[in-house]
């Protein structure tokens, strides 16, 4: 096991109607007045902004609002908020929404009180010495955003989709989780976002380090208590109980609970990110396309990993050819992803003819001539990868 | 699943030498005067106070200290911090120990601010509003209590073993744990950490609260991988892996991570709390004859959950006879106590003879006429549940 920090501050309030709170919650953390950052329509229809905004009115607290983040954020969205929040004065970013919304909020919390232009956070032009405080009202569980110190955006110009991970200054500082809210997420959606959260165990499961057995033990139970919980979904939207299990895996996937100790992976979340990049799909979809792939890759090369999760999650009895587990791995994963109305190739995803040699070109560009750890990917290695997801 | 809070803002530093960042961490939260509790001999032998000691001398930090904090740690302790933190106007307790100091660090830090009596707070009397800063470097993976708002005291005169939780003002502010530091304790302290560790989840684990399939995961992942290391450290004490997913594995077990969204038992811990204090005892030893008794009592009563247990955890096939799957986990438990080298009956405990009319009695009195939540307990069950731990 390496060494390791882990620190996740946020107050979790989980439960129903908890959104209720989200006045006195700002209050308790010091808002003096709250800028709220929201995506498209459904937070308006279904009624909830309007209840936020009547708990912060409740609590005598004056805000601001920006509506209009899109899935895959992107930069100039990011400008527009900074100025607004300037000009406005407010002290708290309020996310209502999921990944996309939270992370926007991250990336103005960040900007507002620098001087440069936030992208230079990055492109690890600039470190994130300071920024303003940020908290969640959570929708979508997907992006585990609300409990992460991390923020994904795409930069329109060039379509560079980089992360940024600043834990000790982008960590919400409350996050509230009602699975109600859930409820009318579109089948779609939800399946992106159960795959999402898988995936996020992945890149830290997958891992060279010996002598985690508790973090393996920990991702493989998050991972089956996903799985079963996703059948239940599927059969019921409005099964209350599968919605919250899911919404507080959604959370414990991402916020460093799993994989302490790990040297993580990430090469499929960096592979995905240049198709969803290049081709502005849904990440979950763009991750059940690549994950398979990436996967049959590491039962030729690496499959011992992959194995292991195959017995421990995915049932599949132990032999001794470690590849046959590996590739039995990914054959129920698909079909897991599959039931779930998941595409498992460019193709499904409406891709015909991607273009691969531009993807591998960007992903190097963007992330060094090596990608990932597990296996560490060249170029030829990630064109492999690509081509296995045809 | 019932609502929640979920809420560890403790800064955990983890591996080798990370007690060498004791004096940059304390300064970064903002100490100006640090008050060490520490226990007997064992860190002054191991050269560990020294470390510490230089490491608060090389970030420019004063410091006070209090040693000779025992076993199942008392009030007369705590007032003589009390004092002594006064006098010297430290502003941060820095817990050097296992369980009992940390938690005697937490009732002074507690107390100092507090006009009235500190025992206030363990009986009700009082509420914690306000509580000086906490911080630990572990040295017993056991209690928890470094990521954890609660903290157990005995009052002398009374023998009354209480506890208290006050986790918006009582968990430590960073927590440090080198798995090395656990390196020299005897086999039969690692003992019983491991097993007051299993029965943090336990407590959690043995719910009545539906659709908790994320907490009952993670709680069986962690315990398999706790009966896994106990074995591998069993064999080797020095075996840094094994060390340090067990030191991971008693934190986890206690901050909230496991079983979230479950209405918690903490019948066994209640029942063991009044054999520990009557007799004073090792808690994971009492703990290794109490819990064996109760899940016994349970195998008849509401077998289902250790049934369950028996199963994932424990390797106990499937059948449709409930209760002898959880008699055969009762078994497997305490062959794994056995192993571990603790006692599974008062006898083996060295109490030939308990006072079982007294336990219930205090048992009752301290706690009500019904104790725990799996099986809420009348004094008769209580009474039975020690008499099976005979």
């Amino acid at each position: 096991m390496n060494n390791f920090t882990f620190y996740s501050p946020t107050e979790f309030v989980f439960g129903k109607e908890t959104e209720k709170q989200v006045g006195t919650l700002a209050a308790k953390y010091g808002a003096s007045k709250v800028m709220i950052v929201y995506g498209g329509g459904s937070a308006v229809r279904s009624g909830l902004l309007n209840r936020v905004k009547n708990a912060l009115r409740e609590a005598g607290l004056p805000f601001c609002e920006m509506g209009g983040v899109q899935p895959n954020p992107i930069d100039t969205k990011v400008y527009e908020g900074i100025d607004l929040c300037r000009r406005e004065g407010a002290d708290l970013l309020l996310a209502v929404g999921g990944g996309s919304v939270i992370d926007t909020a991250k990336a103005i919390a960040a900007g507002v009180p620098y001087e440069g232009d936030f992208w230079d956070f990055y492109i690890g032009k600039a470190q994130v010495t300071q920024a303003l405080k940020v908290a969640v009202v959570l929708t979508i569980p997907a992006a585990g955003s609300e409990g992460s110190g991390n923020t994904v955006i795409t930069k329109v110009e060039t379509l560079q989709k980089m992360s940024l991970r600043a834990p000790m200054h982008l960590r919400p500082v409350f996050s509230i989780l009602n699975p109600e809210l859930t409820y009318t997420l579109p089948p779609f959606q939800t399946a992106c976002g159960i795959c999402d959260m898988m995936i996020h165990i992945f890149e830290r499961y997958f891992t060279n380090t010996t002598d985690v057995e508790i973090s393996d033990r920990m991702c493989e139970g998050v991972l089956t208590a996903i799985v079963k919980e996703a059948y239940r979904v599927k059969q019921n939207p409005q099964d209350y109980g599968a919605r919250a299990n899911l919404m507080w895996a959604g959370m414990v996937a991402h916020n460093g609970t799993c994989g302490v100790g790990c040297e993580e992976d990430w090469a499929s979340h960096f592979l995905e990110h240049e198709v969803s990049a290049l081709y502005n799909v849904a990440h979950g979809a763009g991750l059940a396309v690549i994950v398979p792939a990436w996967m049959t890759f590491m039962a030729e090369h690496h499959p011992r990993k992959v194995a292991q999760l195959a017995n421990r999650v995915f049932s599949v009895p132990e032999e001794e050819n470690l590849q046959e587990m590996a590739l039995a791995c990914v054959s129920r994963l698909k079909h897991f992803f599959r039931y779930m109305g998941l595409p498992v190739s460019f193709k499904e995803l409406g891709i015909e003819h991607p273009d691969i040699p531009l993807l591998v070109r960007k992903l190097h560009e963007n992330k060094g001539p090596l990608v990932g750890n597990y296996v560490k990917l060249t170029p030829a290695y990630s064109e492999e990868i690509y081509r296995l997801a045809l």
